[in-house]
């Protein structure tokens, strides 16, 4: 039985138009994610676009029967390879399902299909007089089944929790063609256990989701936005903890930059900086306010009083949203800094948020003394414990400086990957942050739920 | 080979200091939970009393070899049956795992045995200037490995979440003694499958949990509480909506209350009602907020203006911590009112927000209807969309009260249990708010990590 066969009784099965053949495909779309490329001797066999999970099941059941390798795909945006086929594999793609199924108002929720875009899902919210806070780069692409399969995160962490904490129910397909249905809407239930928990994270590895209720929240009624520049770590903790109490629930972002990548997003990209170069670290705060004459008011007197308390060096406060979002431009700019940066590796990891000073000096020096003049650029959502870097360096050894980064990681306890995945890029460096029993636990759980190893296969462990 | 020489052999193997024969231990305290007692053709084999994750990995080889059931327990303070043994079983106590081992302050965690007691986590995050927000009843006794098995809830969900939102990591030993260490202190960390996720809420049928990472909280600085009276629940969800408006973060409790249990609370208690009796419906509303002296401002006005726009009928603002303990004491009256309400059975289950109010209509009448004379009580940490009753009816026959009671749950597609967990009592019960491929699903996973079924046999599924 050829692989061609395999294709042409899918489609008898579910039907020409969900299956394409690979000749009718746009192979150049299902081939990369947002940095890596199928290798030339990996060929997609033929692309699923089905409509709902019971075609879904369907797909899968036929691929179980004759093993062939099934790779989900969203919008891919992810970094790390996850949806990037690695053997000869159907490519199931989820564009088809994007619909907003309904908004329950009382409950707060959304029910979404899972290649609704993230875009979507926010915009849906707003007109709704909801929030979805869940927001990153690649919002216009990026569909909610990615999302939750990589537990995304981005930038109100801090105050809303990662993808997992905004998914509160999920349907989803195993590989044996068992469709989950747990459209929960409650935000407590404890009956039995908790199977979306799996699906969250796992990159497709353990089956595909298909649909999910999405939890809104209202919006926020007052947003601040500051720039501030601190000399040193220590006392960046200090006022991560005076902010922390001063804001509370309010607290949406606490972004640090580094004196290397905020060169970058300033003068290095003809901007004037809002505060001057020189200082020991800038840190972005903003909060998400729910009083829109007090929230603002308060807001200044807090970030006053650590200028007069000596934490702070300098203090810029947004005075319009104009200003603040020149101050995100700033904490954006590795979108933009790559023409000048390039070639460049950046990486995804976290750290115990006490130990991220002491990293970034000893990882700078490290990495100096190995590759003397490796330009580096360290920022990243420290009250989250996510740091991000990017190295550049004139014809580089990619392997050599992930290992050294991941090592060194490992070595801080920290993880290789904090909001990335692991994808297929990452996957030879788990131990770094993974104990061979739990590596051995993922490998139990994922041979319990696809024997066969159909399920993108290559990718996680 | 004897049970008796099991009992023998492990003491051998991991000291006679740490396993008691059934005959040395304290089996009054081993064999009943809050609300259940051992049936008594049940015989407890031995209790182990292990110190560390090393001594837990022994017991449970040695269990597992035998194919001894293993009930592990913590605080006893289950309302299910969780750690009560319904076959002749080794108890396995976490009561001698009580250190608090670690606070990171610049990491906001606490690393702590998982025997340590809740009371015990307050109170030490508390002197080192941090909060532990998770709060319940049981709290002088309850201990972090139970509630982390059952993902407590508590008056506080809608502010910090359940344990699950609490708990960065874990360590746990699997029925095989692999020990899974699982520490992470960081916020984020998608290094492959999050494998705490499987331990949270599985009520000891998939391993031990012997160790926790829980993530600490700024203190809040003004906590601000009022009752509130509203006509019906139309008006409760429109005063819900505004109430998470206007506080967004800061909003720790939202709690109703039927008139039925309102009465119960006060009058029936001899206490005074804050506000009178004969209104549709009570609420008790309390912030969390950051700010002393705007927080209570804040407060007022927007109480106010529900008063103003109809939505309210009375408020009355606690004006003295008195006051709010006053308050609470009606929302706690379920821990009094036993007496004057008995025979009584208990329910904790969830409903999508909007539902409540029309499930607490149709379900009275339904009860009434074939148990005519039955007394209710309604309340709820209805913003979390959990519902609390309690049933009073002269012989009762709990089996078709609680049939009754979870069919009608899960016609409005409902969870029957939102923070209490399966155990024992609930399993029959299951299927009202479980598809059978869920139920499949987790029996998948249950067979894939205690193949023998060694680990709390009976419970959850």
């Amino acid at each position: 039985m050829t692989q061609t066969d395999f294709i042409g009784r899918l489609q008898a099965n579910v039907g020409a138009d969900i299956v394409l053949r690979a000749a009718d495909a746009n192979l150049d779309r299902h081939s990369r994610d947002f940095l890596n490329v199928m290798r030339d001797d990996v060929a997609i066999l033929g692309v699923a676009y089905p409509r709902t999970a019971e075609q879904v099941s369907a797909i899968l059941v036929a691929c179980q029967a004759d093993e062939v390798p099934v790779v989900p795909q969203g919008g891919l945006t992810s970094m790390v390879g996850g949806p990037v086929p690695t053997r000869s594999s159907l490519v199931l793609s989820l564009d088809r399902m994007r619909a907003i199924e309904e908004i329950d108002e009382a409950a707060g929720t959304m029910t979404v299909q899972a290649g609704c875009i993230l875009e979507m899902v926010q915009r849906s919210a707003d007109e709704a007089g909801f929030f979805f806070p869940l927001d990153l780069g690649g919002r216009g692409s990026a569909q909610v089944g990615g999302l939750i399969s990589t537990n995304a995160g981005g930038n109100r962490v801090l105050r809303y929790g990662m993808m997992r904490e905004s998914v509160l129910g999920i349907e989803a397909v195993l590989p044996d063609g068992t469709i989950i249905h747990s459209l929960n809407k409650m935000l407590k239930n404890n009956a039995g256990y908790d199977l979306k928990q799996l699906f969250i994270g796992a990159e497709g590895t353990l089956g595909v989701i298909t649909r999910a209720v999405l939890r809104l929240y209202p919006k926020p009624l007052s947003t601040n936005t500051a720039l501030l520049a601190v000399a040193d770590y220590t006392r960046l903790l200090a006022l991560l903890q005076r902010t922390k109490t001063a804001f509370g629930g309010e607290l949406g972002a606490f972004e640090a930059m580094w004196p290397d990548m905020y060169r970058l997003g300033t003068v290095a990209l003809d901007r004037q900086p809002p505060i001057a170069i020189g200082h020991g670290l800038y840190i972005l705060i903003e909060t998400l306010g729910t009083d829109p004459e007090r929230s603002p008011v308060q807001f200044e007197e807090v970030l006053g009083s650590m200028i007069e308390d000596g934490l702070a060096e300098d203090i810029v406060i947004a005075a319009s949203e104009r200003q603040r979002q020149d101050m995100w431009a700033i904490r954006d700019c590795p979108g933009e800094f790559s023409k000048m940066f390039w070639p460049q590796r950046s990486y995804d990891i976290s750290l115990p948020t006490g130990a991220i000073g002491d990293f970034v000096t000893r990882c700078t020096a490290a990495l100096r003394e190995r590759w003397p003049g490796i330009g580096t650029a360290f920022w990243g959502h420290i009250a989250d414990s996510n740091l991000h870097l990017s190295l550049n360096l004139p014809d580089p050894d990619g392997a050599a400086l992930d290992k050294a980064v991941y090592e060194f990681t490992g070595a801080y306890g920290g993880s290789i990957s904090a909001e990335h995945g692991i994808g297929s890029m990452k996957r030879a460096y788990l131990h770094y942050s993974r104990t061979p029993e739990e590596i051995a636990t993922m490998r139990l759980l994922k041979h319990a739920f696809d024997p066969k190893g159909i399920m993108n296969p290559d990718k996680v462990i």
